[in-house]
């Protein structure tokens, strides 16, 4: 008899060489139907593996990430096995799953695949899905799997072999493929119901330029067919959100050649947008306690040499700017903590002053490989929604909980509602590592669990996560479209305190460090903005859209009634324009809504006779005729609604 | 006889050999008295050189800057004169006027001149100024000249006499005295009543330290001792305002030797006053139809070789950026207009688009020697409140007048109303030299001179001042001592829209260059909150002061109390804090006079049972016991008072 642990800590007892999928038997039929891979003490096993010895089980469906990861793995097999039916000269290499499906990279010699070719190979794939082969291991000796490779020519699984030791060599095989694998499948290819071939590219061997270039054949697969859709149309939805397709569209930002890949240009309308998201957070902070401060956006060398930042931006980075004749270097700064530091070290503290918060909308360059560059999500400049609060440790807790205070209010706000977090704390095996007191650590890590549960967030706590310089809580965000961003962070520092000799004087008179804080809700502007654009399609809240209402006058006629509106609603700080083009108003109606304007005012006759205007909704038609001090009223308190106060 | 043309356009007829003095008796007795320097078809002359030919002659007395540079060029021969009498063997080298009065450079040998020296030498000087001696110039021959130094082992005297050429070498004796000298003297010793010996310190023979090291005295005077007394009370007030000092004191910035020379650190209150600053501007900006937008503070080094900024601060300015591997090379921005063309070029225009107003409050970056740095006037890295307008030649007009619109508001709201304005235009017998077409030119020359017209400005035209790409209007302005400072420019360009390509669809369907305006107010943030607290002595407008109100609780059981009146101001958006130190209330009053905060609210026992506050203005005093709500009233008018709407 073995014992199995199970995720909720219960411990079952059940004979040597029971598999997986009978332990999920046992315990709910409903459960065994979709059960497709399994963990055994930390290693991934097959459904059908026997487990021979006591240990901790934890049992995968589709839902789990490690689940997606076997099915998707069990894919490419099914994929390269219909691949081969077509091309019996391939050469098969790797065939992994990637976050969103999978690939196999293949050697077709002289042949090619192209997507006209896809519909076949999908055709194939479902054929032989549908046969319920059922995936099993074998271990093969290093002599008799290089003896079947060798003799289909294929170099590549050759190495791979060379590359083993006899007894780590393990062969798939389901119906009458086989393939070299470390193992980790589903039970069987009849649970893949769907599957969509999604491109094919060229990959180098390995990824190394010098070596062979293959193709890598990309694939996504579902035990639905619904599913499948559902994921082929919330991709069809995403590239429409794309953010650097709507950031053009809504004339939010550019980039310009000249001035140099991943450095935004904010035009107008974005500018604006941007600079209403900083007042709005400036305005939030200010209650909270914070103070602005402004720094430069270089520093001397030496500068980011004792913050440590040297050592780990430097070389890879921007390189440092040399003066002339004085031969001084300053470096763009990766940070703006070194130049927060120096302001509180402008001045002596004593404990009654701190906190101290110093927030600063602050600029910051990193160097980026041009290939890595993406629109506003991955940029060479970027805008952090910077603050450093110094404390003493025993007010840590607190200021923990204001700064989850003032990251919900801001998600709140802008319509994140779906989000979870995960708190970083130090690997227990290997305390030396850290730098700080212990003490100082346990307090620390205390503080963010209590601040986080205090909160009622949905957190998971990460040992071995934190930096070497303090533990933090970093915030994952569920877009619209149900991907996961990271934002927000907040994060403990004993570092920094010390490499720039901070202190306070204490009660006791003496001279303390204190602790520091960073963090960031928006994390940087521009990556916020990319993700905002794309949780919400370009339609924005209604306190932040770019504008608000929009004046469509039917005619010249009445160009001066809608400015007459423009003025008075502008005299109350709401965001109009007016539409004058000649165009029919059918066709002003359809392009307002396309530029997702809030609210659209139809003026004309009636309209300009009775002092009224005739109002319409984005998405939602007419919605009446108001006067036009009964308009005002009503849209502050639309877009009062769609802000809380802090 | 001979023709004189006076500066009123008059010409008179005189004998040849009359003298600019005799002119002037000739015009009126007062004249004469007032009347020390001359300057006849543009040389300078003294009031004794006799005029043989027709030409335009200018009289000067000491309120002329002309004037000055004769006064105080005068009282360097009668300083080397009163130096000489102390230390017979000195040997004199060249003695200038410089802008706040003059200097001897002297090698004394191995005598040391020190500030204890400085009475007897002023007595000296006096005593030989009342003996009322004439100056008068004479021409010498070369070996004559060389003769005399020689003589007295003169080499400094020598070596200026080795590089003239016979026939312009010219001595100046008064009294027994006698110097190399090229002329432009007051008539006589007399006119000088003041004299202060303002300190002596090293300097090398003409400014290259591998010559001998002199010692350069430094001196002032005056034709009134009560100028004089004026003159020292003006420095003393001007040394209580410096900006440096002041910005310490009040806590507005500091640098950081870590962060760098020249590199402001915004601390809480200048950050937020600064901000108050940008917000001011940005209102009237939104009012006059600017669009704000964001650009990075670097660029690819080809930008800055497009716009000639390269060519310009390249080699002489902080050095290139470069990427590794991937061998890229990009500046920090000495500009921000290379900027905002990329941000015009995003896409195309129509002429009824335009002008199109892009501001940024931008900061630049540009390297100044260590040596030069000097608080916030002379820094490496500064934010402009930049502005580039981007219009039709035809809207030129209208568009120079708005931007003078909105200079001289920002001028009204922070209290400069001593100002003039430079207009410079084409040296007209070098036209070849600037780009752009002589029509435009023409036209923005005149735009700029009726604008200035229209708008009643104080200005001057100086031809051949123009930058090459265009004409040009600076302000300057005068603080509180009658310092000038430059602040403000507005500029024609007809370069860069060259260079990068700029254009709009006109009326005619053709693409046509616009004209660009480069325009800044303030000028930089850093440099106008300079002149702003040497001009108001940190004593800031009430709407832009960083406290404009301070709560002195009289005791600690009154702290309550204030904290309820603090949050009521608070909720009015007045910016107040509480003295809650345990002070006593004389103490906490003189401390509030120095830190100059506006309005002091002493609350006690009577005020926390009646509901009000007692209020002192600062530098006024009491000025009555307010309902807190009769207070709000109050001091909201006096802030509006302060503050007009654009």
């Amino acid at each position: 008899m073995i014992q199995i642990t199970l995720p909720d800590g219960s411990v079952k007892e059940y004979s040597s060489g029971i598999t997986p999928m009978d332990v999920a038997k046992s315990i709910s039929e409903g459960l065994a139907r979709n059960v497709i891979s399994a963990k055994f003490n930390e290693n991934t096993v097959e459904t059908t593996t026997p487990l021979t010895e006591n240990g901790s089980l934890t049992l995968f469906t589709f839902n789990d990430a490690d689940g997606k990861k076997a099915f998707w793995h069990s894919s490419a097999h099914v994929l390269a096995q219909a691949i081969t039916s077509f091309y019996p000269k391939v050469k098969l290499t790797i065939g992994p799953a990637i976050d969103n499906g999978f690939y196999y990279d293949v050697d077709l010699g002289d042949d090619v695949i192209s997507e006209k070719d896809f519909p076949a190979i999908e055709k194939k794939f479902l054929e032989l899905a549908r046969g319920k082969h059922v995936f099993s291991m074998r271990e093969v000796s290093k002599a008799d799997a290089l003896a079947k490779y060798s003799a289909e020519e294929n170099q590549y699984k050759v190495e791979l072999i060379e590359n083993l030791t006899d007894g780590d060599i393990t062969f798939c095989d389901h119906s009458d493929f086989t393939d070299l694998c470390r193992g980790g499948h589903i039970p069987h290819t009849g649970i893949i119901k769907a599957i969509k071939v999604m491109s094919a590219a060229g990959a180098y061997w390995r990824g190394d330029e010098k070596n062979n270039q293959l193709t890598r054949i990309y694939g996504v697969s579902f035990p639905k067919q619904k599913m499948l859709t559902e994921y082929l149309e919330m991709l069809e939805e995403a590239k429409k959100r794309d953010h650097r397709k709507l950031g053009k569209e809504l004339e939010l930002f550019a980039f310009s050649a000249k001035v140099g890949q991943g450095l935004p240009l904010w035009l107008p309308k974005g500018a604006a947008l941007r600079n209403r998201l900083e007042k709005f957070l400036e305005k939030a902070q200010k209650k909270a306690g914070y103070e602005m401060v402004m720094t430069p956006h270089i520093g001397q060398k030496e500068l980011y040499v004792t913050s440590g930042h040297y050592a780990k931006y430097g070389e890879d980075s921007f390189q440092p700017i040399n003066t002339p004749k004085e031969g001084e270097e300053f470096l763009l700064k990766p940070m703006n903590c070194p130049h927060h530091c120096e302001i509180y070290n402008h001045k002596p503290y004593s404990y009654k002053d701190l906190p101290k918060r110093f927030s600063e909308f602050g600029t910051v360059y990193r160097y980026e490989q041009s290939g890595e560059l993406h629109g506003l999500t991955r940029v060479r400049g970027f805008t952090q929604d910077d603050a450093h609060i110094f404390c003493t440790p025993e007010q840590l807790d607190e200021e923990f909980k204001n700064v989850i205070d003032l990251v919900l209010y801001v998600f709140g706000s802008l319509g994140f509602e779906d989000f979870t977090a995960q708190v970083s704390i130090r690997d227990m095996e290997n305390l030396d590592k850290y730098i700080g007191k212990t003490e100082n650590w346990e307090k620390a890590e205390q503080a963010i669990i209590n601040a986080a549960k205090d909160k009622g967030l949905d957190f998971v706590i990460e040992e071995g996560e934190a930096a070497f310089y303090g533990p933090k809580l970093d915030f994952m965000v569920k877009d619209a479209l149900g991907r996961s961003w990271q934002l927000g962070t907040i994060q403990v520092d004993y570092n920094l305190p010390e490499r720039f000799d901070l202190n306070y004087k204490g009660s006791d008179n003496q001279l303390h460090r204190p602790v520091m804080i960073h963090r960031a809700p928006f994390g940087s502007m521009e990556r916020f903005i990319a993700v905002l654009l794309e949780h919400t399609g370009g339609k924005f809240p209604l306190w932040l859209t770019p504008e608000q209402v929009i004046l469509l006058p039917i005619s010249e006629k009445y160009q001066k009634y809608a400015e007459k509106v423009l003025d008075l609603l502008e005299n109350d700080e709401i965001r109009a324009l007016i539409d004058d083009r000649s165009e029919k108003t059918g066709r002003k109606i359809r392009d307002a809504e396309v530029s997702k304007i809030p609210f659209m005012l139809i003026v004309g006759e009636q309209e300009e006779k009775d002092g009224t205007i005739s109002v319409r909704k984005q998405g939602e038609g007419d919605i009446g005729t108001f006067k036009i001090d009964e308009f005002v009223s009503f849209i502050q308190k639309e877009i009062n609604s769609t802000i809380k106060q802090f």
